[in-house]
């Protein structure tokens, strides 16, 4: 057997280079034996066209009821567009019934509305074997969004800066099993808050080649996005493929507003993804139940989705649901919890019924760190967020007390985890090499399979090989140093930010974006608030 | 909010009193209330009836290939019983094809002989209330089996003692998520091996009143746990019930040794349940792949546990599966994997169409230390044992380091973890109550639940309450000596053990059982090997 696991990780192998300016190898010989290995860094795997079904938690009659009440939700109670008097404009030029912000929906408008949307689109990436499927049976891997605080690789925790964010960036561009670099993988707090967006969207399109978000903290900024899209992939191709995913929370309960509204728009209007996501902590933004939950949601989702579709019909958008509950006792948020998952579950029935793609669950926790609640909360998202069938998965890696915190360890053990839930979804072979009948027979009764030709044959691509669980014996664990997972994975992360290598960019585009956002920055004075 | 989390767990609340001199109130509103929160000590659940589907890996095309490939093993290659003239001769004489120790099946006759095993059966508890289904939607928990070593709340690695074994019984009697008392929770190695089965079958009478299992080790001591359980249960009754579940593993591959088959005899004789479990390091004991594997468990199912049914048409069987797989480059075996999570889907579709109950999963791991290594192994593994349809999980609490070790403080993290397992498997409440449309009305856009009239009638039962995670703030946590979940699960198990009260016992049934132990153990030498 030629390798041990240390060195698959560790050691540069010819396959553990970066490769983005190969081009297309990823799709590979390299990114089929990173799938089963775990990968070095840098080998990426496609995302996952799921071989297996969903796993289903409502039947026709629960489906139709929570349809039902949503109808009726959107019909007497009404959705508030908070703010924008063109959204509201437009509601009432499609037939709604607007009075003050409140917008009260005849029954089946929004859904009527939605019929333009894609089911199945692509996001391009630059780099085109990075480019990903949304919708359909593709998951898709994104890491963490929106922590201010990082728990770094000194084990402190503090302030994100910008360091931190091209770092994670970084780790997202070599992980196999992430075939996404994300948004805002932390909050680079050491930059103005106006200024900001600028160095996160630069960093996406320079260090990684992966396919990346834009910003939607105010609609000037999602400008901006765009405007460093077109320099990037050309104007042209902008406006007729998408090539940035939005995330666009509903201020539950049943409010869109001003910021939200107008970043939609902007994404809309230039026909960029738009994740309509209800951010939903069970309890307090909407009712103690999960069928009560799931209504609010699919309200919320039909009218924000819908809305995109009148700024720009046939503009991606997804069915977006962040579910947690809270503890009734103390307030706090919980993650991993049963009912949240049934939420999720339930979520993305209702998407595929309206033929839309979906996004939700991710590697949640609210542990404060990486330990044994961390993984059991995070493992419990993640293999729903899979078996779900979801399209779009935000928060897949290094997300760690309840979103505050971006952590390095973390973010290396739910990559890990990622390439696991990858191998899953590939399902059985049930090919002759998969029924190995040949085997049972050359081995016989009471015999092992070792040495046996199949198994020489096929041992390397039979299991998946995880980079950081320890194996070996209890004698060996403790002669190494009775390490625990985290501290495998601060290791592993050091060597991968140790041999990061840039992916190629067109020097006069790097030059195009540097002034763009230099002239752009000198505009304004700086915000800190 | 009338108490906090930590109260329902570390006071003496009403009913965080043992209940089982109390009879059936094990199935009322404590219980309820036990399955929201988590529970505290002593209130026990039912066995879990799943109101959710099961989810499948294998579709009908891939299901009969592996049914036509595993008569084919059973057919030309055989099986073998060894050393055991009486299983051989009632092989030919069932019509097999007996060439020295082999035998070989013509093809239908193992599935002809199984139909007379039960679909559904009851295992008998000595609290009624205790009593689980095995079979149909029902799923049953049970503590770890096995280990000779635990990992004690001294955090000492060390050899497992008798005070263990009665310790890991009282907790699994206490934990309201397992259903069942289990087997070798772990081996009592301060007992002479020849007589340990006395003392661990004792301690499953005495300290616990919820079903248990039987010794496997030599056909002598599967015998005197059947007498017993005669002490116990009564003779007629014990004839007529199954009162005892038993761990009967087959050698893989294709493979009974004299010992399990010679349990086996006693327990099918007896009218008692056996586990008919292939033990399978894929990889090692079966072909490296999935499809290879699931064939050489069903040939050595079928053989095995259609040998029962020669035994006595009617002895409760199970289809069990113990799937992992082996590290190709260490050796070494590995849990939680995408690999073994297929075998075990695939195994309980298998076990559905052969219409007899079935058992895998469990909690288990191949990390030292309960991190977050140990939890997400576990939690991949009982998430599919859930979702598979499994109806009796061994292994569902306590499992660290390959089964070698029993983990106090594991042990309460997965018990914890089985809770919300147990939560999930209730599925979604389509009530009024739970469409909750009432308060979405009242609460309105911009609202919040928390103070509606909806909320307040009903958040006691709304969300599981987990006994072991920190939801707090970042800062309170701090303040509170930032303690990770094992130190949390260490206190809380001490606190259990600290407030434990043995079940009732009849003293004339004491009397009889210690009676019977010390006639037997007087009968023969101490063993140490």
């Amino acid at each position: 057997m030629e390798d041990s696991d240390t060195m698959s990780l560790t050691e540069s192998a010819p396959e553990a280079q970066p490769e983005a300016t190969s081009g297309r190898r990823g799709r590979g010989a390299a990114a089929r034996r990173a799938q089963r290995s775990g990968g070095g860094p840098g080998i990426s795997m496609p995302f996952i066209t799921r071989k297996l079904g969903v796993y289903e938690v409502l039947d026709e009659e629960g489906l139709s009821l929570i349809e039902r009440n949503a109808d009726k939700i959107l019909e007497e109670i009404g959705i508030e567009f908070r703010d924008d008097a063109e959204a509201l404009a437009l509601w009432r030029e499609a037939g709604a019934d607007v009075k003050g912000e409140r917008v009260r929906f005849p029954k089946g408008l929004c859904r009527e509305l939605l019929k333009t949307a894609p089911e199945v689109f692509t996001q391009h990436a630059r780099n085109p074997a990075r480019s990903v499927q949304i919708g359909g049976k593709a998951t898709v891997f994104a890491p963490v969004y929106g922590p201010p605080f990082v728990r770094d690789l000194d084990g402190e925790r503090r302030y994100a800066t910008i360091e931190d964010f091209r770092n994670f960036v970084k780790l997202a561009y070599m992980a196999p099993s992430l075939h996404h670099s994300g948004g805002t993988v932390c909050e680079p707090v050491d930059v103005p808050v106006n200024k900001r967006h600028f160095d996160m969207v630069y960093s996406h399109m320079k260090y990684s080649d992966k396919p990346f978000m834009g910003s939607v903290t105010a609609p000037e900024r999602a400008e901006d996005t765009i405007e460093m899209c077109k320099i990037l992939f050309g104007a042209d191709f902008v406006d007729q493929n998408c090539v940035t995913l939005n995330l666009i929370n509903a201020n539950s309960p049943m409010v869109f507003d001003e910021t939200m509204v107008g970043a939609l728009k902007v994404y809309a209007r230039n026909n960029q993804a738009c994740v309509v996501s209800p951010f939903i902590l069970a309890g307090a933004m909407s009712p103690v139940t999960v069928t009560g939950t799931l209504t609010q949601i699919l309200a919320e989702v039909l009218a924000g989705a819908a809305f995109t579709q009148l700024i720009r019909p046939g503009a991606p958008v997804l069915f977006g649901t962040f579910a947690a509950s809270i503890s009734m006792q103390s307030g706090a948020p919980t993650f991993g919890t049963p009912e949240p998952a049934l939420v999720s579950y339930g979520a993305a029935q209702l998407a595929r019924r309206l033929k839309i793609p979906f996004r939700t669950g991710g590697s949640l926790c609210g542990s404060k760190v990486p330990d044994a609640q961390a993984a059991h909360e995070s493992a419990s998202t993640i293999s729903m967020t899979l078996l779900a069938g979801t399209n779009f998965a935000l928060h897949s890696a290094g997300w760690l007390e309840g979103g505050l915190v971006s952590s390095y360890e973390k973010f290396m053990i739910d990559v890990d985890q990622l390439g696991m839930q990858q191998r899953f979804a590939e399902g059985i072979d049930l090919s002759e090499t998969g029924q190995a009948l040949d085997a049972i027979a050359e081995v016989g009764p009471g015999n092992h399979y070792l040495g046996c030709a199949h198994t020489q044959a096929n041992f390397q691509q039979a299991f998946y090989r995880s980079a950081l669980a320890d194996n070996n014996s209890y004698e060996q664990w403790l002669a190494e140093g009775e390490k625990r997972i985290e501290e495998r994975a601060r290791a592993l992360c050091r060597s991968w930010l140790d041999s990061y290598v840039a992916p190629e960019l067109d020097p006069a585009i790097d030059e195009a974006l540097l002034a763009y956002i230099t002239e752009r920055k000198d505009s304004m004075p700086d915000a800190f608030t």
